[in-house]
């Protein structure tokens, strides 16, 4: 046995950028993308032996009628045949019995072992295999035409991944092109990797033997037998275990016992290597070493458990062997290793300070114009064009939305339709420009929030808003410079979760608060009519008293309304409702004139609906129903289907909701302003100095919004291979900051979502994958070319007005509130809330309360919620544009809390701050795992496309 | 070895009723109540030995400080000490290695085994287990020493169910008596039953011993070790395994193993029994035959794996070893035991036909009549009067929401008064002489939808409605009691899966149909005001040209309207409101005097408001969130909070919102009618003969709805001691209607979900309960006393009325669309559609699905669908009011179903007819249980006390 060494475990585990070539291109130290037991969540590269899939093939109906029928298989999991439904199982862990095994053992040791068997075609290995010296001749005879009998495979036509309609099986019709045509078309061959390679076991109860009969073969070249596998791979290995009939299923289990043994990686690496029958009971007894034993009182055996999450690396597997045999202790990860999720941005080339001006900057473009072609050309990829119709769509939704409430916060200043061109304009200079083109421009929450802020304190003050807005734009451009220039983006190693989280939840309470805030506010303009209410009542008066009377009278005489006026003795008032009123030439005069009933409770009934609705459907992504495809449109769209639905309810219903303004012609929404801002306006000259105050805030609030970001895009969880650009990246905010201030349109800096989901719609996964195995993740697709063209259809979508203009703001809002509710459910911080409120029984079993004390746990919770609250209240206050002030102040606290908590607590918590991350005691790394995987997010696979639903910066 | 014999097993799967005394309280083939390990999901009875604490202490800080620490203990399941976190972990399945296993064979094989050993306290146990040869005089001193230092216990010093607040942990304190206090406050001890014993697991490396120190002790009498074990309880066992240090974790997962074998019932009840070495060898030899292996491969070994929801039967296990000695096949379970949840009734005797006039009937009295002393003094328990409550409120909200309705369905013959007394009145009746007192009856949905048909019929004839209803009553009553007669009741073995589930959905169906319409109805009294709607203005004109012109102007001169008025010219009208208008003497003129704006939409957020409300708090039953207390009150009194929340907001907003009318005397709701009806009115007396007709189906209807609540309530699952009464019930139901139908009030069947809801709350549940083992379900209080006081509190409440008028009648209509969509997915049928909108790799691992091909199963659920359309066509058509022949229609549709599916596949999808039942084949009833417990219904445990939400009747 030899285990593959030590220097290439290490080298799987190091998470460095490959330096160049395409993964799945290069014969580089990825791993082969095709080769599904390659792959589990940890790491990559594992023996190279080709995988193998194991038939089950049983001897049934003795002594009427034998028949061979598969019953049945393995690739990483067991399937078996369901007979009464004809259909196979969910993949399951494979359970044996232990004296199943111990069978298998002495039937091995006594029976007959062929390693390097020469045999080429099953007629010959038949032959050779039943050269045993008990078998008489006749019986061998029978024994051969038995075993060339052709057995009954359970074929699905459908393919399990993804299944679209309802399945049917066939059962193997018994022409020989049939079946070869059903071989070939089974589903299971198209998963399965090129290369892969069969092992058969048969068994059964056999009348005439007189005594047990076992077989393992191990073919030396792989051989097609014919029609004995349901896929027509070459077969490597050959069992037969064939007997008197006994009690129970005893060759059942002895020929799972087989299989599963088989279906073993490290069995079958040990079996293709051993060359004598010790070398395969060594392997047995290997396995067996290993093994997991189930205790029988608190376990039901016919128990099913599904395939669990993360299967244990099979490198650690060769590596503790080889430490035991070398007499040193359990291995334990690196901290690295284990924790690199969280803190990958400390040890990457972009973040060392090369103490040059501007030095980040450079290497950022020399590292980046190496790929900038390869940056066009690998976008040559159909997943690319659905990428770019979902981005774009997600885009324009939230250009809607952003336009819209940034025409509330600023009176029109900003609105839907400099949105869009912004957005356009920006985004498509930073995908042609930027060092991490994955990412998607857009307006944020932070921004949002601070341009409010600008633009009430300027209406206090009677500024000239735009000019102002240009100065400040200026000013945040120029300290944006200064710190590319200075590299102030290595700062980022110190934004550790605490810090995430905080401006996270912060951004994400301002979104709901503002979102129901501003349902309320249309609840006030359009006041309920409560019995009682002074509210009541409108007359039409007309202008004199006899004037257009007769003219009136003449032309609708038999209108009902004017009727009931003359009736009532009314000369110059009639009922007609306002707008009638007002284009007849009369006045509506009363108290009930200005009201227009059911808008508020249609509104908020809008409002729920869409935000009811969206959440439902984000939600369908996990549901069982509908194939995969299906759900991911639905769930991806969901947004998106959910404006449309309010629109629908709003357009059949035709009431007057409040809708989205947008202006008609291609001109900006507020009157008199052209596309470019004049730099000083109304406003005295010493406020372009001033502005630089506000600058600052801005500038710390964009570097952080931006770089926290970018920090959450370069993880090493995506296995980027074209390497981040944190400086390059702030040099194109800054360039753009200051082009769009000179435009008067919106700040646009990274959207955390939409770029997280870009990367999700260009993800590449293993296409082949064994039943009951998760597609593997391989990496994303990084070009520029899929932002670029997003960018120009939105900038095309200018000229949307004629639609967008039936768009209720209700519905907006409620879109809003979605996003407040997703960003803020999708940080660890929450999870860490909903402890507070269970029962210690019922929390869920994640890693962090195995280490550190509850009342640790909720200290920290707690500490969290303090500065959130503290924050709030700046906000809240007349100083809120200091906020950005607080959020710098959140690094502070985060490290005033090493005097708190322990290095230890905090790892688990929180992570390190990088100078103190080596000191951590490696035992508290014990790499442990929930298996009510769900719950335990610790647990959970690195990449989590699902998870980050508005992450950081609500967009 | 001596597992029980063959008989006891049989006996105790079989399920017949005890025919006398409680469970709980005589030495009867009962359980005895406070063993958890007796109790198993599947069946009553296992070996008697004592339940045991097993402890596993280890010996840590070697060489510096040694300290005992108790890292691990086992009652059934495995609870592991996390260092870090300082608390017990989540109750999970040990899994061992297989080598630690053998290890820990090959140190028992070689080291001191002490059988009925004679010490008396630690001293002499201490001094008996180190009288090794191997140790030197001061070793053993120094090894005596350490085995009599006290060790570090973890003790929780909260409940670990229910658990209010947050937890803290404590170290133990050294001095005697606080130890003492603490091991007798641990929590632990409160949930072990009395008689429980100990075993101590004590491991550990020590430099100075040479080789390994195994001892295996089992005490002859059980003796508290002192401090050695955390609860104060007599210790059986003791295990000692010392020795040198050893690479990795060796004697720890030693002891882990021990502790695990000793937690094995089999392998406890082995031991106790064994004479020598070689005894204890086999039994661990016969637990690694029982063990399950997973193999390492696709298993990480440190998943924990929580507790399965039902754990295996140890009658199994020891009769399977039982029939293999005597070479028997593996037991399949009888028919009758696996499947008796669907064919309950098949076998009990009340079914038995008698052959006699009303001899069911009489038997029924006579067996009820035994019991009737005990129906009163069984309710002597503090869980009856929260009981009480519980079902006080769901009757009364029942009774409010179905009179509600009945108001609208009969324009006011039956109202929320007569519903009141009718409840209250048929209610106390029935629990005093029914069959099954545990019944509650209630107006239910059938009954309901066939009241408003014949309203509706007498309304179209203009017939006297209540004289007609009367004698239809006397004709339902002269037909239950011919139904009684001739024991019609024995025919409700006929009604299979197939026939509930079609009324139930019909009747679910229905109450959404009618809740959306009903909702719609309103909307459409209050009409919106769409832009351009004619309904727009109103004044309000004053009877003459000046008449009370000059007082009215002298009262309020300073009215805000009156001021508008003038200044318009207007003499004698105003605009002021129509209710004030009419209040001063005036008329309200015009189009828009009757239209109430925002009624229609506050309606519609008031019904969604109050269904979602009480759609999620439903769900806060399975949530993690607060105490079991908490969540299961918010879950149970859901539609009461719900109604509660409506109201609130419908009262904060004060829109005069359509309420629930109650006359505001104890007089009936209809004006003009006595409590008594007269005979026949207005009618023809021919009238009088021809109610036979629609009697006989409305008895056809109350027959199915009343038998088939029935035949749910009686289920074997329930353990109900003192048997059904089908044949009592029946009478007691025709006697009721009778009374009814003379009173005018509405007719009572019984309730399936408040009957459920009642004996659910009347649980008897084991106390004691070992970590991870959910409460054992034991019975029902089966008593009289509750009901009847439910039901004069329910009498009480018509005085209620000032209240109830505040209820919004869009509250009650959601209430009533959440009623009907639980009831629709609480039924089987239910899951069966959603199968066909998912891909067949996305389905859950039912028991079905593994043993009838899925397209049968959508043949099935394909012709449920069609009966279900039919019913609903003929339902909507004039033919309406025979639908209740329909129904048993479904019966014949049954029937011919078996011509379409084999038996083995109606087994599995329906359940059999009973004269079929006994040719189903063994091999079709393998148990096996689905791992993820929650999607397979099957596989559930049979008491599932949340499932049928509102089962049958929907009430």
């Amino acid at each position: 046995m030899k285990p593959p060494g030590q220097e290439e475990f290490e080298a799987s585990s190091a998470h460095e950028n490959v330096p160049a070539g395409e993964l799945d291109s290069g014969p580089g130290p990825g791993p082969s993308p095709d080769d599904p037991s390659d792959i589990d969540c940890r790491e990559l590269g594992v023996p190279k032996d080709p995988l193998l899939f194991i038939q089950l093939n049983e001897l049934l109906g003795w002594p009427q009628a034998l028949e061979w029928r598969e019953t049945g298989r393995w690739v990483l999991f067991e399937e078996k045949l369901e007979v009464g439904a004809g259909r196979w199982s969910a993949p399951h862990v494979p359970m044996l019995a232990l004296p199943s095994l111990k069978k298998l053992r002495s039937l091995l040791a006594e029976g007959l072992v062929l390693l390097d068997c020469p045999a080429q075609s099953l007629l010959e290995l038949v032959e050779q295999v039943t050269r045993v010296e008990s078998l008489s001749p006749e019986l061998r005879g029978q024994l051969q035409a038995l075993l060339l009998q052709r057995p009954q495979h359970h074929i699905q036509t459908t393919g399990t991944r993804p299944c679209w309609g309802s399945p049917h099986s066939r059962k193997a019709s018994h022409s020989e092109e049939a079946l070869l045509k059903e071989q070939h078309q089974n589903p299971l061959r198209q998963k399965l990797p090129p290369g892969a390679e069969a092992g058969v076991v048969l068994v059964g109860e056999l009348g005439f033997l007189a005594q047990p009969l076992g077989a393992f073969v191990q073919l030396r070249d792989p051989v097609v037998l014919g029609p004995l596998t349901e896929v027509p791979l070459p077969s490597r290995f050959f069992c037969l275990f064939l007997g008197p009939p006994t009690l129970g299923r005893g060759y059942h289990e002895m020929g799972r016992a087989a299989a599963v043994l088989l279906s073993d990686p490290r069995f079958q690496w040990s079996v293709r290597r051993a060359s004598n029958l010790h070398d395969l009971l060594a392997a047995l007894d290997a396995f067996l070493e290993e093994a997991t034993v189930l205790p029988p009182g608190r376990w039901d055996p016919t128990t099913r458990i599904p395939p669990p999450k993360c299967i244990p690396s099979q490198h650690k597997r060769l590596s503790s062997q080889l430490r035991e045999a070398k007499g040193l202790s359990a291995p334990h990860p690196a901290p690295d290793e284990d924790r690199h999720r969280h803190g990958p941005h400390v040890s990457s080339p972009e973040l060392q300070r090369t103490g040059r001006l501007f030095g980040g900057f450079v290497q950022d473009v020399r590292r980046k114009a190496s790929w900038y072609r390869s940056d066009f050309s690998d976008a040559m990829h159909p997943q690319c064009f659905s990428a770019v119709l979902y981005i774009y769509l997600a885009t324009v939704t939230n250009a809607i939305t952003f336009g819209g409430l940034l025409g509330d916060a600023t009176d029109g200043a900003q609105g839907v339709l400099e949105n869009f061109l912004g957005t356009a304009v920006a985004g498509a200079a930073f995908c042609l420009m930027a060092g991490q083109p994955l990412t998607i421009l857009s307006s944020t929450g932070p921004v949002l929030v601070f341009e409010r802020l600008l633009f009430s304190f300027s209406r206090d003050h009677r500024l000239d808003y735009l000019p102002f807005r240009l100065w400040v734009g200026i000013w945040v451009a120029t300290f944006c410079l200064v710190l590319v220039a200075t590299e102030a983006s290595v700062l980022v190693r110190y934004f550790t979760r605490f810090t995430e989280e905080g401006f996270c939840a912060l951004i994400s309470l301002i979104f709901i608060y503002d979102a129901v805030g501003k349902m309320l506010n249309v609840t006030h303009a359009y006041p309920i009519q409560r019995p009682g209410s002074p509210a009541y009542g409108c007359l039409c008066q007309y202008p004199g008293p006899g004037g257009n009377e007769s003219q009136w009278t003449r032309t609708r005489p038999k209108d009902r309304d004017d009727i009931l006026s003359m009736d009532l003795g009314l000369v110059n008032v009639s009922l007609l409702p306002p707008p009638e009123c007002a284009q007849r030439g009369g006045h509506p005069r009363g108290p009930g004139c200005h009201t227009v009933p059911d808008i508020a409770f249609f509104s908020l009934l809008l409002f729920l609906t869409s935000f009811l609705f969206a959440m439902a459907l984000k939600q369908v992504k996990t549901s069982h129903f509908f194939p995969s495809v299906v759900r991911k449109v639905l769930s991806d769209f969901s947004s998106v289907l959910a404006i449309l639905l309010g629109c629908g309810l709003d357009a059949f219903l035709g009431l007057a909701t409040p809708k989205l303004m947008v202006p008609r012609e291609f001109k900006p929404t507020l009157p008199g302003r052209g596309w470019l801002v004049s730099p000083f306006g109304a406003n005295p000259w010493w406020l372009s100095i001033a502005a630089a105050l506000p600058a600052l805030l801005l500038s710390i609030l964009i570097f952080m919004d931006q770089q926290i970001t970018a920090v959450i895009l370069n993880r090493a969880e995506y296995r980027l291979q074209k390497g981040a650009g944190f400086h390059l990246d702030l040099f194109c905010v800054a360039v753009l900051v200051l082009l769009t201030s000179v435009l008067g349109l919106p700040w646009y800096v990274s959207a955390t979502v939409i770029s997280l989901a870009h990367m999700d719609s260009l993800r590449r996964e293993s296409r082949a994958c064994a039943p009951g195995q998760p597609p593997s993740f391989l990496g994303i697709r990084e070009q520029r070319l899929t932002g670029l063209v997003v960018f120009i259809l939105t900038g095309v979508s200018v000229f949307l007005a004629p639609v967008l203009k039936f768009i209720p703001m209700p519905v907006l809002y409620g879109i809003f509130l979605y996003m407040g509710v997703a960003a803020l459910s999708s940080i660890q911080f929450m999870n860490r809330v909903q402890l507070l409120l269970m029962p210690p029984k019922y929390q869920p079993d994640l890693l962090l309360l195995r280490h550190v004390p509850l009342s640790r746990v909720h200290l920290f919770t707690a500490i969290q919620l303090v500065c959130l609250g503290l924050l709030w209240i700046i906000k809240s206050t007349p100083a809120a544009i200091i906020f950005p002030l607080m959020l710098l102040g959140l690094l502070g606290v985060r490290k005033a809390l090493e005097w708190v908590f322990s290095p230890q607590e905090l790892l688990w918590l929180d992570e390190q701050m990088p100078e103190k991350e080596r000191s951590i005691p490696e035992k508290w790394l014990e790499p442990e795992y929930s298996f009510s995987g769900s719950d335990s997010e610790d647990s959970e696979p690195m990449y989590q496309p699902k998870a980050p639903e508005i992450n950081i910066s609500v967009n």
